[in-house]
């Protein structure tokens, strides 16, 4: 690294974090980013490794790799520990990185609510490892179910419950309809009739995020897909048997199933809580327009992590804003350099969608409502691009795409590894 | 199933015990196949998942999808506690199943020969976890090395010892000698020099199994791939700086690395313990020229427990014996339910070889020896041809062999799932 250059760290390698340090290549600054997994994972796709349709490895890829090339980057390996702003030094469990700059893309979290049973019973669905640990059991559910000669408990045994009715839950509810239907038919023919999937809402609609007539749509293609479907359903407790549910009318309820995945919330990353970063309360930062923090210009927030404070607006948690965020926040730092003030951000919505199954898709882009074989081509030609830019080999795409099409893959393995509980990041205050 | 036909009970899923299901097909049997995973392991492929050179799924296939559409076989996940040879009973971690015809194809675990320090410091290279395990420490010491200022710690990081000089270990450390100069050495290119490898074998030669012109081969091999090999050395200890070997002078030497992989023994599996088969020093199980256990001709034994009683010869390690063992196990059956005496098993030598390196091998078929590119076609040849037959599925294949070759993968992210330390069977009486 030369000497007297601007020092920019970065910590975490999602979509924020890879795209403000890509959109700093020509710059004259010394890059660092810090991460603590070796790779980037390509998250809109993380729902088909928890459904077993496609292999952990085909979503991820390592950060050095793609930064080959990239002269002005370095990456780090390492734990975020805290976050000193005085002394602008960001402290890892290997080692002390001083910054002239800090982008804070650290994301978030799955977060329970404080639900009882939620931590001990049920599977988080939002890193790698979340989707190779529910994808385990998901599998090693069938297995134990062919030799269960009790009906009721084998029954319990493959009642897959989903919680959350935002697009992780359509679309993780759909990938298991899909799973169960296809291959586990055909190597579990005596038991996948006792199978079942629901997905559980705690308010009146699918998709909240979209036009009614989509979540009406979801609803329908779900149903047809053999998805048993609860709106209207608080969850107020999960026990290794099911999820006790309360319905608008205040009765409880339990459903049986005994894999639980939860995609019903989430919440800041843990690594920055104690940094005096102004916090909200559930554990995002908010940032001024220009996605600054308050009396510390050199502290950006980009990708999950945001909540636009004037505005009181928190931005889509999709690729798009962080990908946005993190070459907004790159030209920011350009501009402190020449000493001019920082733009605005301004977030160009390129809409939201959701894939069901492996031909329909609901899609709301640009105030339009998409449903359907067509909404599912355009899902799978935004992801082909995306890959083909993120993989860089058209190998590879050809695999994910061959193998996503003709569901033929080794996905099915029951990786050994002894790691069977859902892993839960520590809770705030732990 | 259907009442009155003989129930053959098969245990182990490898080569030994899928061959003698497949062979059954059109028998008039029922055939129980139990193994602890779900799925089969392609092994002589496993080097290549410990050095982050093929993605493990790649070598693995649901047990259940290679069973599909054989009407007469079912497939039950499960631990063998115990065998009861007077009642006919296996009993299961989950269940018992009683049999009229017993196939025993468990194979063999790691054994470390009660060496100081192999148990905890040294990686197995015998399962499929094991492949994941030795994977993900390689691929984390590049990380730590890269954050290591001392240069003698970051050469211990980067210290690489493969114990074992037979095929595994010779192809083990070729593979990462090409993993360290293909993409490590694009990835970390500030430490890549400080990685070295050392194999470490007790005989005087490398792949004693084979020709010693084929040794020499190896070695040069080997060595213009800047690995260093030490034979006539004798593991003393492991340690977590290294390997402690005596030589043939008698003195001892430490050999610096902080990765240990151990190909250096075998035994029998540990489930036939207290079983009452007739049991061999190093576990394996002694059986009359026909595959049958003395005094339990309803019992066979094919695969690498074989120790055929009478020559006191054990057949090579390979895939091709325990292929060839089930079939002949398979066809004993029907001879024995038609009342005629099985006939003898006779072994058809197809050769022996090591890959070393991408384009190089070590070949001795037929009393012939080959090596260079045209044994490496060779080697590429039959195992294209036996991926066909296993994994039925030309867009696989391709895949194995695009990546194979072309050495882009994105095997080198690190699993995330907390398990480092070495994963080693129970040693006999634990």
């Amino acid at each position: 690294m030369e000497q007297n250059r601007p020092r920019v760290v970065i910590l975490g390698a999602g979509f924020g974090g890879l795209w403000t340090a890509r959109a700093l290549k020509r710059a004259s600054v010394d890059v660092t980013l810090i991460d603590r997994n070796n790779f980037h994972t390509f998250l809109p796709l993380l729902y088909q490794v928890g459904a077993a349709e496609l292999e952990p490895f085909a979503i991820a890829r390592p950060v050095r790799t793609i930064l080959r090339g990239q002269k002005n980057a370095r990456f780090v390996q390492a734990t975020v520990l805290g976050i000193d702003l005085a002394s602008k030094l960001v402290r890892c469990d290997r080692g002390v990185h001083g910054y002239d700059y800090l982008v804070v893309a650290l994301g978030t979290v799955a977060y329970d609510f404080g639900v009882p049973g939620v931590r001990e019973h049920a599977f988080p669905l939002k890193t790698l490892e979340d989707g190779i640990t529910l994808r385990s059991s998901v599998l090693a559910k069938f297995e134990r179910a062919s030799g269960e000669s009790d009906a009721a408990r084998r029954h319990a045994t493959l009642g897959f419950l989903v919680i959350g009715g935002g697009p992780t839950g359509v679309e993780y509810a759909g990938a298991l309809a899909e799973l169960i239907r296809g291959p586990m038919a055909e190597d579990y023919p005596d038991v996948v009739d006792d199978a079942s999937i629901t997905l559980i809402e705690a308010s009146d609609r699918l998709l909240g995020a979209m036009p009614e007539r989509l979540s009406a749509y979801a609803l329908r293609r779900l149903d047809r897909m053999g998805v048993a479907t609860r709106v209207g359903s608080t969850v107020r407790r999960v026990t290794p048997e099911g999820v006790m549910v309360q319905t608008t009318g205040g009765e409880e309820e339990l459903v049986v199933g005994n894999t639980v995945a939860w995609t019903g919330g989430v919440r800041g990353a843990p690594e920055i809580a104690g940094s005096g970063l102004p916090l909200t309360a559930d554990g995002r930062i908010d940032v001024g327009p220009t996605l600054q923090v308050d009396r510390h210009p050199e502290v950006f927030v980009v990708g999950d992590l945001v909540r636009l404070a004037d505005t009181d607006r928190q931005l889509p948690q999709l690729c798009q804003p962080a990908m946005q965020g993190g070459e907004h926040a790159a030209r920011a730092i350009l501009s402190l350099e020449r000493g001019s003030a920082p733009a605005r951000f301004r977030y160009r919505d390129k809409g939201i969608m959701a894939v069901i199954g492996r031909n329909a898709a609901a899609a709301s882009v640009a105030g339009r409502s998409f449903t359907g074989f067509f909404a599912w081509c355009l899902w799978l030609g935004i992801h082909i691009a995306y890959l083909i830019g993120f993989r860089n080999r058209f190998a590879v795409l050809l695999n994910w795409a061959w193998d996503y099409l003709f569901f033929e893959r080794s996905a099915r393995i029951l990786i050994p590894l002894r790691v069977r509980a859902p892993l839960w990041p520590d809770r705030p205050g732990d």
